[in-house]
C-alpha cells in the first residue's frame, strides 16, 4: 500500500508502481488471511489460525479447513465445527456424501429415512468423542449438542460447494424445503459461474 | 452358527435353517467387524473399535474410517493413520485430491513439484498437531514422522479407491513408478469390477 503513495514523473513508472502494488496485494491476499485465497494457498496451514465465524447461528463456530470456493478444492471439502451445548444444525438434506468424525464432546444425530412426502419422525443416534457418522445421501438429518460441553466435529463432504435444502420441522414436505446456495460460509467467495453447477 | 447343527427331517426345513443361518451370518458380517461390511453399515461407529493393521509396514497403524471397497463410499474416503517415530509413507503420487489433518505429534511433509521426468529434490514442510496439509494433485510426496512421539493423522481422499504410483527414490523416472492397485488395505475387499475404473 505504501507503494501507492510514491510519486513518479513518468506514466511507465506509475504503471510499474501500480503493478508492484498489485503483486504485493495479491501476495497478502493469498497468504495472510484473505477471505477467498484460492491462489497461492500454502500447502501446510495451522488450523488454529484459520478464520472462524458463527454465520449468524448462535453457539456455532465454523471453520473451512479445505474448501471449494475458498481454496479451490474440486472434489472434497473439510470443515471443523464446534457446537456449544444446546446448539444444532438445521434439519437439512443434501445429495453429496458426508462423514463426521467427532473430536470432542457428545450429542445426538437425528436421521429421517426419506421414503414419504416429508422426512417424518427421525431415528436418534448418540454420538460421542471418537465416533464417526456417515449420512445416507438425501436423508434429512440434524446434529445437536445434547451434552454439557462443546461438541467438536470434522465434517467431510463430496462434490463441493455444498447445496443444502433446509426444513422448519420433520413434517415439512420435501417440496417445501428451501435451497440455501451458496451456503452461509461460501457466500462471501462463491463465484457467479459456479451457480450454474447446481 | 448354532442353527447349522439343528437336525431336520425335511429338505424344506433344512433350506429354512440354512437360510436363517445365512441371514444371521450376514448380520454378523455387517455389524460386528467383518472385513468388507458394505451392506448394513451402522450410521454411527466407534473409531476405537474399527479394525487396524500395519499392512506389512513397520511403524504404521492404518484404519479405514469410511472407505470405498470397505463401506461403499463413492466419492470420498477417510483414513486414520498413526506413524511411529521414524516411520513414513512411500514416496508416491496419485491423481485424486488429498487433505491431511494432523491430530497428534509432528513430522515432515516432502513434496516434489512434478515438472520434469522425475520428482527431483523435494521441498520440506514441518507438520505439527492441528496443522492441515493439502497435496497438489499428481505431485510426488511423502509424510515422515521425524518427531519423537506418534504422528496421528486423518487423511481424506477423493475418487476412492485410491490408485497409487510409488517411487524408490526422488530421482526415479515417473515412467518407472509402480502402480499399486488395489492398495494394501483394499486388497482383501476390492471387487473385480472396480479394477476397470482405473
Amino acid at each position: 500500500m505504501i507503494l501507492l503513495s510514491v510519486s513518479s514523473s513518468s506514466s511507465s513508472s506509475i504503471a510499474a508502481v501500480f503493478s508492484g502494488a498489485l503483486i504485493l496485494f495479491n501476495f497478502f491476499e493469498a497468504t495472510l488471511g484473505a477471505p477467498c485465497p484460492i491462489n497461492g494457498l500454502p500447502i501446510v496451514r495451522n488450523v488454529s489460525e484459520l478464520p472462524q465465524d458463527n454465520y449468524g447461528r448462535p453457539g456455532l463456530s465454523h471453520m473451512t479447513i479445505a474448501g471449494s470456493v475458498l481454496h479451490g478444492m474440486k472434489e472434497v471439502e473439510i470443515w471443523m465445527q464446534t457446537f456449544a451445548p444446546g446448539s444444532e444444525t438445521p434439519i437439512h438434506r443434501h445429495s453429496c456424501e458426508e462423514v463426521f468424525v467427532v473430536l470432542k464432546g457428545s450429542g445426538t444425530l437425528y436421521v429421517a429415512e426419506t421414503h414419504g412426502n416429508f422426512p417424518g419422525k427421525p431415528i436418534e443416534f448418540p454420538i460421542f468423542a471418537n465416533s464417526t457418522l456417515h449420512i445416507p445421501i438425501n436423508d434429512a438429518h440434524q446434529v445437536k449438542n445434547t451434552g454439557h460441553e462443546d461438541l467438536q466435529v470434522l465434517v467431510i463432504i463430496s462434490r463441493p460447494p455444498i447445496k443444502v435444502f433446509t426444513y422448519d420441522d420433520w413434517f415439512m414436505p420435501h417440496t417445501a424445503a428451501r435451497l440455501k446456495f451458496p451456503y452461509f460460509w461460501d457466500e462471501q467467495c462463491v463465484q457467479e459461474s459456479q451457480k450454474d453447477e447446481l
